[in-house]
């Protein structure tokens, strides 16, 4: 696998709106999409900046991974996206190299990439996400 | 302003040797350059992902930012660096937007960048960067 560039950035933020404020009115991107995912339990805001998009998350409910998440470490970047062609070989080839993988087929996630996660006690501390775009 | 792309993806790592090994054997990537910044106390290792850069940061003394950083938080993301043009103006900019700047005027950074931080209080708990290449 070489993967082809940083899909996106997962950011864990305490409020949305103040969020996008700041990725707006500081930074000058534009959100383009707003999004609830009620299986993650999070609303999401969706940023592009070259290649890369910025994710930022809320969580919507205290048992949300991003309300773990937020209540252990504060506010910050939560997860690293990297776009690969042949997920679901590729899954295959590191599991066997002794990562261990959250998903270990690839399921949907937002804007109908396939994806999966890397456990973070395999990466280095950095919760890691691998998405192919099969639109493309 | 409106970064250009993320520049870099600054990572707080335990080990340099082990972390190295994980990008290189397990997600493919190479590492092309190794430096010792002695004023940050850190060892970093390069790697580039599309138009990005993974910048791996091992602390070289317990009282280095990122041996700082690792004892409250663990390894993880460590900082964003976004690229920009016309940074110094840029800083000003920001500044009367009410936005807390680590560095008011741009500095050296590795590879010749011209770079600055945003504290991370302004920036919804993101340690920022922005860059500037002025040799493009």
């Amino acid at each position: 696998m070489i993967p082809k560039f940083i899909e996106h950035i997962g950011i864990a933020v305490e409020n949305l709106e103040e969020s996008i404020a700041y990725y707006e009115n500081v930074l000058g991107l534009s959100c383009y999409a707003i999004e609830e995912v009620k299986d993650q339990k999070v609303k999401t805001a969706f940023f592009k900046v070259g290649q890369t998009k910025i994710e930022l998350l809320e969580a919507t409910s205290d048992d949300s991974p991003i309300a773990k998440y937020i209540a252990k470490k504060g506010p910050g970047v939560h997860h690293l996206a990297f776009a690969v062609d042949h997920l679901e070989e590729q899954l295959k080839t590191i599991e066997n190299k002794g990562v261990d993988l959250i998903d270990k087929t690839p399921r949907k996630g937002a804007e109908g990439l396939d994806i999966a996660f890397l456990h973070p006690k395999s990466t280095n501390g950095v919760l890691t996400e691998l998405c192919e775009n099969k639109q493309q």
